[in-house]
């Protein structure tokens, strides 16, 4: 695992060497929640609205902030905007502020906004769900990557990363075995080995929901065990109620990067509701980090500020839940912290 | 760690290692949304509701179910009709129907139902929460403590468990050092020795919502090297939404016991609601555990059928996901399973 750190303090009680021994000392979080909410909402959420969202964000100490998708207006209302969005966006110093794109003129659109805009490379461990979900088996995602690389490489653009979808399981396959992971990887990797290129960092997507601690403890094993100096993160969504659960697994096993959604954005904790499948919650995955010792250089009463934002803008309750437990700082500052 | 076994499969992939190698084969889960979730709604709930949701309950497999507490009606307007709900059970075989009391009245009262009733012991770990919530010092807590014992031993009703609140932290006192766990438990221990009486069981109760992995580690750790051979359960809140992590820390170090609520009843998704900080969710906690292959005895589908009536009992929206998310059943029963 590439920057792990084995912290004194964890080293001198045994207690803490089996939870504690592989955790980072700090994490990055990837905030989807402008995105994945909004894209999901049946709206229309206003435009200034998103705005003032994502620029609350990034005074909270996120460095990282997607902001929108840049896909088929027709098939997603929600995202019609995106370019207005991007372009009204005051930036803030040292944020990053990424959007999502499907295919290569989603990110030509993406190319001409002030975002910030990476390559990136994607593939599903279960070839019936990339069927299923973008019409391509493996072979012609794979032809899709060449064609995301060579681009890339016309437009002096970096790779920044490639994303395994459905890496711990899918509805049509069931569950999926590492093994398949882990060549689903390979075919990537061996394909930016063609162009000179190496992977800096891989995302591991629990997309459906499937993923527990002990499929997730077995895929990054694997994954850890055949590619020791290469940069994991979880994406991960609370489908199941598993997603923090999930995310400590992940910790322990020395993981640094996370995507998440502020107030779980992009779920709703009412019946019926198709958004009930959201990301993990941003305010929550800090909250247990902070409370673990592990630094996510964020202020969590500002982040659910945004949180009660969020429910504000999109005009109904949102699953997550340190926004209405409430943090632990109003009861630490006078007393003795951990 | 008593009854704790080291499953063959575990052994055969150093992976599952870290995660499963202490993970119980089986958990046992007091069920306590009927007592948790219709004690804190505004009602009123008719009592024919809570008979029939309480029945539904113990036909999905689940063998310990709190049905009422015994207190103070006018405090606790929705528990007026506990003997009448107690009376009205058509009781399972082989379920055990429990109840809440909090002191020799309610007990009294709990003895003269056809509930399942048996001596519990409590104290808290931190002093000041005791205070606050029960008017009572450590000192007084154990002379309390001692009627009980007494009370039990005259009654021939055997003390069955122990419970110790707040053993995480407390809005008052902060975190809780392990050590305060250990000396309070202890005093419980030297108090039944005095009665030549063991206590055969221990609930560690994160009763504000305070635990994360690191201290649960730390406490469960701490509880289990000074007393090996006793049988330890959590009672956890998702006041933050750490509960089904910690669940697993847990289940990790051995823990066999668990309480939970249907659907998550006792808390709300709502803001501003005081419910929000409810049990983990027992049907959550079920998907969690029999996805790492640790057996629970119950029949998922028919308990989130039980989170919808407890959805149109109490006319709002609960916090559980599982019951929105939908189990894996209907796309295992066609794939490889795990």
């Amino acid at each position: 695992m590439a920057n792990t750190t084995l912290s004194l303090i964890f080293d001198t009680d045994s207690h803490f060497l089996q939870i504690m021994n592989h955790c980072p000392k700090a994490i990055h979080i990837h905030e989807e929640g402008p995105r994945e909410g909004f894209q999901i909402e049946p709206g229309p959420i206003a435009t200034a609205d998103k705005v003032k969202f994502i620029e609350a964000l990034a005074n909270t100490g996120l460095k990282e902030v997607q902001a929108v998708s840049f896909v088929n207006p027709k098939r997603v209302p929600g995202m019609a905007d995106a370019e207005e969005v991007a372009r009204l966006i005051r930036r803030k110093e040292g944020v990053r502020y990424t959007s999502v794109w499907l295919n290569l003129k989603g990110l030509e659109r993406a190319m001409q906004t002030p975002l910030d805009v990476y390559g990136r490379l994607q593939i599903s461990a279960s070839e019936s769900f990339s069927i299923k979900n973008t019409g391509k088996n493996t072979q012609d995602t794979l032809i899709e990557q060449r064609q995301i690389i060579e681009f890339c490489m016309e437009k002096n653009l970096s790779i920044d990363s490639a994303i395994v979808m459905t890496a711990f399981g899918c509805n049509i396959e069931g569950e999926i075995k590492e093994e398949k992971v882990t060549q689903q990887i390979n075919l990537l990797m061996n394909l930016l080995k063609e162009y000179d290129m190496r992977l800096p960092y891989l995302r591991l997507a629990d997309t459906v929901g499937w993923a527990n601690p002990r499929s997730m403890d077995r895929v990054i094993s694997s994954v850890q065990d055949k590619w020791p100096e290469l940069s994991l993160g979880l994406h991960l969504h609370d489908t199941r109620g598993t997603g923090l659960a999930n995310a400590v697994v992940g910790l322990s096993k020395g993981i640094e990067h996370f995507d998440s959604s502020c107030a779980g954005l992009g779920g709703c904790p009412f019946a019926g509701h198709k958004g009930a499948a959201g990301n993990i919650c941003t305010e929550d995955l800090v909250f247990l980090c902070e409370e673990m010792g592990i630094s996510t250089g964020v202020d969590l009463d500002a982040l659910i500020e945004c949180a009660h934002m969020a429910e504000g803008i999109v005009g109904h309750a949102l699953p997550g839940k340190v926004m209405r437990g409430g943090s632990l700082s109003k009861y630490k500052n006078h007393t003795q912290g951990f």
